[in-house]
């Protein structure tokens, strides 16, 4: 059979779930990771270990693929571009993808097609910083000094990472110290997160799954609640139009995560802006294997082989995913076993991680009509195999 | 983590299922094949290439195997033995395989057990056989001279292979000339076929699946729908714990397929008789993985590993599998394309085979609350990839 071979750079979770809804489609996958020991490295059979950072072994990888795409935004522009050159399709394409790595282009790019971004700029220094502030202050935006703001490293952040909170012009030196161009935000006062995700093929068909909210704790997500409850259904259009528009007018194929604030006027009228953008599959999407009829994994991997797409609409009333962060206790096997025990209808994934504090080593999901049942299950057995949850 | 080890022997489509359900689980499999080119071989990490029928290859495979278990029923029973003094869980154990591995010691056991069997008799020539017919037709069970009658090599038989009709004397000598035993059986006058699909962990839980209509095409599994449509409720009670009762007694651990003729006596009552037994997923449980809240591959792992079992209960009113046969076009690709276009709701389970006509080579899954519009979503699909259906 001539069933295509996907290539996928990265060997993270989210490798490792793509692969796992490839299985079914019968398509080929190949995975680039960087040691033998990643999450999808364990499970792929197909596993070249290399440095994506280094353009042989990407053209070395490539070789034999039909189509590259990504567990990871880090590849360098320029080598998706020689992949590109060489003939090699890459999806989400490098002019797609710079949107997705460098937060200061995204802002440029979405402020440009008119689509609701915090107030925002690139800053060079510390001064900057505090004309920044002093700026949504006179705004009436925020009072006094116009502290806090947020300041971003415009390249490599996650999860938390290479974002500060700013509370005053003396802590706003240290996001400098890396030497990265750093973009100011205004600290937005939402009422709470919320995700619009969107499936984009090369052709242009796209789907729009059901937005959802999105929970963090501490920076990191948390719980996903899909479909956010008590959203303004005008609202919920809007999300999924401004991602659909998003996905098409930057030219993303595959997954497009939309990370948005909901917010509430003056007047009371609900309204949105856009947080980030991730273009590949996202923890957002990962109540989707349980709770949709095609999961984001499955529809990523339609999208870039420019498959039609599968239905995105949801199979129960309420889904709930939670992430499952390491704890103190460094083997889970045991809280495993008692998760299953205790709620046979549990959907768990692992991802093979070892456990340290803080790491998202799986996420465990949960459905059904009743959503303060549904969210109770989930958040007891993320509590429990953390270990912050003991009975 | 100390997540355990589960190694498959064989290299078919069920391996490939099993791993696709265990990568979520979190378990690390590992897959004793024929060759590279397997099913299964072609989408696991950790691939052992060797021949299943000697005892060192098995021995070096399940080396660092919490458990081993299969894709088929075919390792030598010594073989399994020899596992299991060395310490290695064989799940199931040769001791409840036999019975999946040999026709005659099965029909024995479940006779012994008073579980409804069609009448049957070791034969061993042509004489054997027009005794064993004359029988049926003095008992009134049959007309004339008691044929048709069927024969089945005990051993090795599957998917309509191994297996004869037989009308009359003079085709009674094929079945003999393999040099095998033969297990004669009456040709039972059933009303249709059904599956009554079980999983069982070795400290004794068990859950059991609905029961499932079975149509079966020149000896092969066709169609499968989820419950048997217009099952007497009493006779499903009695289908499902007539099963759990086999796998409890026989010491099943994993997933027991039975296969059910369901019979209509003189006055009117419906009955079961036992056809066939399978210890390990099987293709009437393939509507599991999007029709239940656990699949089978899933529960066949979680058994195995002796882990609490999940939910078996279906998610919607209806689901309906249909086999993807191979026909006389060698490529798919285009007719996978067009069947994704036209239901976007439609479950694709490709096998990564190559295409030969009449070959297992992918099944679909459709689900809903319309019966008959589910089935035709099914065999319209099933039927278009095989290229009976071109409209």
């Amino acid at each position: 059979m001539t069933f295509p071979v996907v290539g996928m750079v990265g060997g993270g979770q989210l490798a490792r779930m793509t692969h796992e809804a490839g299985i079914p489609l019968g398509i080929r996958f190949k995975l680039l990771s960087d040691t033998p020991q990643d999450s999808a490295a364990q499970v792929v059979g197909d596993v070249v270990v290399g440095d994506y950072r280094d353009l042989d072994t990407l053209r070395e990888f490539a070789r034999g693929c039909d189509v590259i795409t990504f567990d990871h935004e880090h590849v360098p522009t320029e080598h998706l571009r020689a992949l590109e050159a060489d003939g090699i399709p890459v999806r989400p394409g490098p002019d797609a993808l710079l949107y997705a790595q460098d937060k200061g282009e995204m802002r440029a790019k979405l402020t440009s097609l008119g689509v609701p971004c915090p107030r925002h700029r690139i800053v060079r220094d510390v001064a900057d910083v505090v004309a920044f502030a002093a700026e949504g202050a006179s705004e009436g935006a925020s009072e006094g000094d116009g502290f806090p703001v947020i300041l971003k490293t415009v390249r490599g952040g996650y999860d938390g990472k290479g974002v500060w909170f700013v509370r005053s012009e003396a802590d706003a030196a240290e996001p400098f110290k890396a030497g990265v161009p750093v973009l100011a935000e205004e600290k937005v006062d939402f009422v709470r997160e919320l995700a619009a995700n969107v499936v984009r093929s090369p052709h242009g068909q796209a789907v729009a799954y059901p937005v959802v909210e999105s929970q963090q704790v501490d920076g990191v997500c948390d719980t996903v609640i899909a479909p956010a409850p008590d959203l303004d259904e005008t609202l919920a259009g809007e999300a999924q139009e401004l991602a659909l528009r998003v996905a098409k007018e930057l030219g993303v194929v595959g997954h497009l995560a939309v990370e948005l604030f909901e917010t509430r006027g003056p007047d009371g009228k609900p309204g949105i802006l856009v947080n980030e953008l991730a273009m590949r599959p996202h923890n957002s999407g990962h109540w989707t294997q349980d709770g949709a009829i095609t999961s984001q994994f499955a529809n990523h991997v339609r999208a870039v082989l420019d498959l039609p797409l599968g239905d995105p609409r949801p199979r129960a009333p309420w889904t709930v995913m939670c992430n499952v962060l390491g704890g103190d206790f460094p083997d889970m096997y045991s809280a495993y076993l008692h998760c299953m025990a205790r709620d046979p209808q549990l959907k768990i994934h692992m991802y093979g991680k070892d456990v340290k504090p803080g790491r998202k080593v799986g996420h465990v999901n949960t459905y059904g009509d009743d959503l303060d049942e549904v969210l109770d299950r989930a958040r007891h057995a993320a509590g429990y195999l953390r270990g912050t949850i003991t009975e």
